[in-house]
């Protein structure tokens, strides 16, 4: 009889709520502040870009939220992910540590950004949207909300910075194949992208002129709204499925980790895997539970940032949100791992870590795609650069545990597949892939632009 | 209580037999012959370039050939595959059938060629095999080949037509990343690929060029064999765990299919899915079973072509085998689906049809993407090209039954995920895209260069 790699749950076994990290907080979450007025976002505010269902959960301290029938339903296109023991990566490690890891990549859209993509374009259609803007760069959550969208009979409109634009175009396809309307930014469709194109009409595009583009398709549009796909905390709260399920699959397995880890960009990913085993060590139950945030050294804002109000965006457009932050005018190296690129940590996380209830680790890209290669060899399946992150961060766990001589439980998150990142393979298989780290110093001159928040 | 969409089957439920269609064949299949000596391929001949467990499988008429246990262990790292009931295509068609389809894209290599590749990997390690070598064109039998080898620590070398080579990078950077050589072909590795090169350094390459190289690469090295991706009966035998598979969870969903569809190249995925249930209809169980092979209309051997003698290559280097056919001189327009441009179709499959136990249509390439668009957006899924034209049938059958106002339930094999291939859903979504259809004339023409076997 063969040991099994897999434990799958039947579609029943899809959780019925998502677990709020909120109700838990050793102290509440600061609020988001109005640049404009210099005080704390009201509801209405916030409800100007959003649909009121979704700055229920975003504003909510309760534990539990139900999660629609609706949603439950096309969770099951894919859901429940499994959760699989990486049996040859532990031979070939040669570790008494068992490597468990949930695969996320199995979604339509080939990552976690599904799990909220859906939800928020329930609770949009539940609330008469009719249209949803948003911004990508890389891609994978405007590939997300354009499958949701489609699914729920809404517009999707992405404005995806030109140069991922052009240098991704798969991406870009996709979203179309869900129907999606899909933009280079700086694009001539808003006024805020006809005045960057004025400028400089070979304007390459940023994550902040396409939300700029975004923000402005919204108010200029009836029955539009924006969705974001990660920071925030009510897609945090989405995201969580992807723990409670491991949860219940750690269990049928007869385990509990002592090591969680997943990779950090805006922090969907590790809030989803991490916070439904945080909970568990703050009411006392698993104490002496480790969460572990994988970041990308060109972007280490756990490790090199400080805690303080920021602008989710370079032009300063989105509300000042407490959190761990590079300032929101960091220049993130180009590295491959494009949903890492972020420089601030969402507030949930960014609270946990301050409470030390999570740590962070520091990897480079290349040894991040090492132990991406690594991982393909042994499980067959071929990462994400983002996910190759938190793969690393395991496997120097695994071999810490080797040199101890402990048999560790070790879970992460595989928070998407690689099928459209083999350019960023093939650099690193030639030979011509670069580390871009950054010293403490020049994160400290960034840091000087940071806004003057009174808290 | 919401409806279930997928049934899923636990590790231990993977088939422990494959089914073996030579065993309940109405007649033999005729033999291979050597074009050298125009008599029947000796056990001999075949094992110079096949390791001989594999020629034994190739040779067998025992039903029930067991998997081994090796095999069935990687296999575990994505069997068994979902088979997902397409409730919301049904409700797009508002059709009263039942529409199923097994998921294969699932495996890591992102097609049902795994299923075979990790066996005959298994085979050849057992063997004594020290190298593979292969070719490849559009790159979804190379990239399995290269991961099939890792596991069993066989070196893998691919001759990949040099055309696909440049223009699809992303599969040779997977095979890469699996650790597989890749060469241009026509290359300079072998005396073959410096021929044609001597005469036209620019050439394109061909599959036939390419399986040239790959077999003089098997005989000028030391323990190295050749491997097949289709078209061969043990090919098609590793192949039924699929439909072996989906007739389990069939029968857990409380359904018997009236119709199974699969895509038809050479053979090894309508084999895969459809042998284990035409069995059933010869055996008289489930005698009004329709067994439907997609093929498509730039490419339509089984609609137009003849059964007879023909070689499997361009160059006329393997054995003449008995098939359906479109002349190996026959050129198949450019489609997309690149999987299915082969003149032939396997004998197991040719005789099945010539028996009139299957039945097959022809689907021109618009019609398939048109139907790979419905059913991404419907279930989230993107379909490779080449599963598109088993979408196809499988709508148009779906729609005949509504038309009848019958609930017929239809059953069809997703062979695999189409994210290498947005460079043609791109040309779809554009309009650019055009059908390559052959007139009965234009095969006629090329069904003169058949060769003259005695049968």
């Amino acid at each position: 009889m063969l040991e099994n790699k897999k434990i799958i749950l039947a579609e029943k076994d899809i959780p019925t709520q998502w677990y709020n990290m909120q109700a838990d907080l050793p102290t509440p979450l600061d609020p988001y502040i109005n640049p404009r007025t210099g005080k704390p976002a009201t509801k209405d505010e916030l409800c100007q870009i959003f649909p009121e269902p979704i700055v229920n959960q975003e504003l909510s301290t309760e534990r539990w939220i139900d999660i629609p029938e609706e949603v439950r339903d096309v969770y099951k296109l894919w859901r429940p992910s499994p959760l699989i023991r990486a049996r040859n990566l532990e031979k070939f490690l040669d570790t008494p540590a068992k490597i468990y890891f949930k695969n996320e990549g199995v979604s339509p859209s080939g990552s976690h950004k599904s799990n909220s993509a859906i939800a928020q374009a329930y609770y949009n259609m539940k609330a008469g949207t009719k249209r949803i803007a948003t911004e990508t760069g890389a891609g994978q959550w405007g590939s997300a909300l354009a499958m949701a969208c489609k699914m729920f009979g809404i517009e999707c409109v992405v404005y995806m910075v030109k140069v991922s634009f052009q240098q991704k175009p798969y991406r870009k396809s996709l979203m179309q194949v869900y129907g999606a309307n899909v933009f280079a930014s700086p694009s001539v469709q808003t006024e805020a992208g006809r005045k960057v194109l004025e400028k400089d009409p070979n304007c390459n595009g940023s994550l902040g002129i396409a939300i700029s583009e975004a923000i402005e398709d919204v108010v200029t549009h009836q029955n539009a709204k924006y969705a974001l796909g990660s920071v925030l905390n009510h897609v945090a709260l989405h995201q969580t499925i992807i723990g409670l399920e491991a949860k219940k699959q750690m269990e049928i397995a007869g385990e509990y980790p002592d090591i969680v880890i997943a990779c950090l960009g805006g922090g969907s990913n590790f809030s989803g895997m991490a916070f439904p085993f945080i909970m568990d060590k703050i009411n006392g139950t698993h104490k002496n539970l480790r969460a572990i945030a994988a970041e990308p050294s060109a972007c280490p804002k756990l490790s090199k940032g400080v805690y303080a109000y920021d602008f989710g965006d370079l032009s300063g457009f989105t509300p000042a949100i407490k959190m761990y932050t590079l300032s929101h005018t960091f220049m993130p190296s180009g590295i491959h791992a494009g949903g890492l690129r972020y420089h601030g940590a969402s507030p949930l996380v960014s609270a946990i870590v301050k409470a030390k209830l999570a740590e962070s680790t520091v990897i480079k890209q290349t040894e991040a795609f090492e132990a991406a290669v690594t991982f393909a060899r042994c499980e067959g399946i071929l990462p994400a650069p983002e996910s190759s992150h938190a793969i690393r961060a395991a496997i120097n766990e695994a071999l810490i545990a080797k040199e101890e001589g402990k048999a560790k439980t070790i879970l992460f998150n595989l928070s998407g597949h690689g099928h459209f990142d083999l350019t960023a393979y093939d650099s690193y298989l030639s030979g011509n892939m670069q580390d871009c780290d950054f010293s403490q110093e020049e994160v400290n001159k960034a840091l000087k632009d940071l806004p003057k928040i009174a808290e």
